[in-house]
């Protein structure tokens, strides 16, 4: 398939939306982000990628981190993790709390906040003081990226810890329950930085290609994960990966993907490519408006979803 | 690949699982099934079908039945089909009524009763009175699975009449907020006589086949579905198929299905074939246990997994 | 103290106020009442009554008529009652279903919907079929009152059962949980037969006088319930009497009492004299608003609250 | 009455359950207290006091300081409190999240956590930095109490501050809703400190006189609340003062009352006294067994109920 001539046909047909939707706006760091913006990137098992729009353009990951954090959590602790934190899906947001409170401080999948903010715990518990789980994120994700340069931005860290009640709320929930172990505010911090990661769809893309290929990077040979593992984060990208959109996502993309509030959402099309979308401007669930777009034209373009 | 040769090293492999997990047992009439028995077989593009088990023993499809109805009533109703029941995963059994009541009486998705209720509702508005109804989506399994003599089992269906109360319930509720449109016990009724629908892995196997092959029978040639309604199909049966197991069951199996308490769970391999189980001993989350295990040993001996 | 002195205050105090708040207009039985009316009544050990606007004009009592039953239940079944329904304040009317879910199908009180469904459950398992039950009732009242006149209006009873889903809701997530004996939809329109009753202010303020007197009618030295069953109802009144709104009811007339949509209160005043009072407009919580008004007049009027 | 001849025969009364019922154990310094003791004071008009039991020996008032607390608030802030807390019963424990959440961080009512932990914030809002406000909040008790020396036990508050995770959990929540205006750590640390305070029956007996007589302590003639806001203190007791067994309380000794997990109970008998109990273990709703047992005998004995 010739790749960049879909992509380019993607950046066509997506114009017209790029004023839909509106920029995350809890923060001031990321209200203040251009928002007619877009990006796209192809990532294949070779090496090979195609991009179309403003892929060397920097924007904060958000939740994508999670999925990155979980691969390593999971890699550390194998299924011991899953006594922490569960793989089902969850309903709406209104009912995080009550949830979590019902399964006893077990947040219900490692994409919710909670269960993001127990992986990070977790990695804590094994890595150690902050800056050194931070690192240990930081460093898999470059190495996953192949992009040493990766950092993370500290005006929307310090942004997201200004406006971190909630997730302190959570967090001090799963303590009550007894399932944390170290102190909560130092693991909400390393979670906003980890999620105040900047890259771009390049990097992204090339990220996940992992993923794509049961755990092991085609291009490097690296085994980040096992086969089993890297299934179990695709499984979990379908069924969680879009908050409360999550049906909605898998019907009309069909692929495991994850979507951060920064307007990027990452996806994998098992055995044949990783692919970064990013565009600012939010739909009512929280994911890229023009990002869902996109991906949806592209597995109805290739027929690359998987159903 | 050798099917049945597949076929026959599963059945190996779970005799030793045969005993494990418990019949369903909230009525008589299926607490009173043989437990240790098992089926499997899988249909293929050209109508081939290979079997291992009691693959011509009869037994209550259960929760498979949604599967079907919403098919039907996708293509009767199209797009106003989602005013009234959701397309997103639901969180754990507990907060289904609170949640129903939080989404003011609009069920999560067409899996879980609620909205399965709200199905045959729907579906009483458009053919009428129960008769037609149940007639109507019983003529659509018959021709699905191309057996015209499929019925249903009016012990069974009295029996779950009989511990209604959790389902009136619910529709009762959704009564309350303006979205039921029937005499609500004569839709439950209906509802439970679809559930009392009796099939072998056989026939079910077969009428799954449309759900493989983008909404047309790839043997008949007829379209029971379009490709996108074939897709919305497929998307909820790997995100809501297999209750509050199914983000596991995404990930140990690894294909769009749907389970049922009377044991059997049909599955579906994108472009390549449909497949049915059946063992009446379920797991903790109310799935065939070693139907589940049969699944996972298939995929995982086929590489067939969508992953 | 000269009553019929402070009852005219009041009438004029209050005519400034007859034309806020709201009928209820949930069924159009109600919906048609004059909204502006009002009536006083209060009766002494001795059997004297003063009262002030139409003490003689009929209104449907709804809620208040669950202090009545739960009298006569208590009076038969002593404490084995509470092992159906409980004795203390229940949240906002939002958690009603999650409360009932998570207590295992037990109401918190009985003058909550479902409590109150569940009380005329058990009168009817006692006393047998829905005429029959609904005779005591009504026996009860007309003895109470000394009025044997007194009716229920089928007209609104009629009008509820119209509207009765949310209450059947209730009724069969009792049943699923085992606390639910006779048939849901006998019960729910005895039920609403009970609230259709119709009475006076007169008739009322009559009524209640047993709960002002350890459970001892003074005038007629009829002993309806004990000291210590009359203390029960009396807190509960307190508690629970008047849904979202009954702490703030304790604080402003700081009477035991119990409201009705109909726009009537009853209240007591422990060892001096019972009272009614009714106008049709309610506040936001559902209470009469000039009913409430009232008894705060009254209150600080005469300073016979219980604080 | 003889008083104190029924003070003797309570105390002789309720020594078979002095074993019954378990001390609260969720903080080494509550569980080693020495669990079968008991006392008890009255404290009349003139000031004149009965006692029975050790009414000379220091416990943690725990939530009774809730009471204390309101009152400075309602004093300082006048209705505008009730902006930030509400007034009305709370439904079960297991609520109290979802009721936050629902509420958007409006906590019910001052005697649940929630709601005493925003009085707190409240006041520090007005009077300044922790110590500023805790020497207020004690100040206010000494002067109730007419004892200058009382103080709390900094094992006790530090000891809950290393359990304060749920209480952290439900402030976080509220701060996330925008209903919270100071630290969250030093708010909590602070209400620790005040349900800290160590006071025996007498001077607790002494400090609730003011209750009792419309807000103004008949001793010494200090007007300490209006009329109106110790009618709602008092409304506030009998509605909410027992956590989840507020309406059996209500029942089976009728004044209001509250009581604490150090074993404490105060009560109010409008017009006549101020009583102070306590004895350590707890029945299963965290009220003190002999406690509640010793005022239930106490309203029986002199027909000194409200109702």
């Amino acid at each position: 398939m010739d790749y960049q001539q879909i992509l380019e046909e993607i950046y066509q047909e997506i114009q017209s939306e790029l004023t839909e939707g509106k920029v995350a706006d809890y923060i001031p760091a990321l209200a203040e982000v251009e928002p007619n913006q877009f990006a796209m990137t192809l990532t294949l098992e070779d090496g090979q990628q195609f991009s179309v729009g403003k892929s060397k353009e920097y924007f904060s990951i958000q939740s994508i981190s999670k999925v990155l954090a979980f691969s390593l959590a999971i890699d550390t602790y194998s299924k011991s993790l899953y006594k922490r934190v569960g793989v089902e899906p969850s309903g709406s947001a209104f009912n995080s709390l009550i949830q979590l409170e019902y399964e006893e401080g077990i947040p219900r999948n490692p994409f919710i906040n909670a269960g993001a903010i127990v992986v990070v715990d977790a990695l804590m518990s094994h890595f150690g003081g902050d800056y050194a789980t931070l690192e240990k994120v930081m460093t898999f994700i470059r190495e996953t990226s192949g992009n040493s340069a990766i950092q993370f931005d500290p005006i929307v860290a310090k942004s997201e810890m200004e406006h971190a009640s909630r997730n302190l709320s959570l967090a001090q929930l799963m303590k009550s329950f007894g399932n944390f172990e170290n102190d909560v505010h130092e693991v909400v911090k390393t979670y906003f930085k980890q999620c105040a990661i900047s890259m771009n769809t390049e990097d992204l893309s090339r990220a996940m290609i992992y993923l794509a290929f049961k755990g092991k990077d085609p291009i490097t040979k690296k085994q980040f994960l096992s086969e089993a593992q890297a299934k179990r984060v695709n499984a979990l990208m379908l069924t969680c990966g879009h908050y409360d959109a999550s049906g909605e996502f898998a019907f009309h993309v069909g692929l495991p993907a994850k979507s951060g509030v920064g307007g990027g959402i990452v996806a994998v099309v098992p055995n044949v490519m990783s692919i970064a979308v990013w565009s600012p401007r939010l739909n009512r669930y929280g994911n890229s408006h023009v990002g869902t777009l996109a991906l949806e034209l592209f597995t109805n373009k290739t027929g690359l979803s998987i159903f």
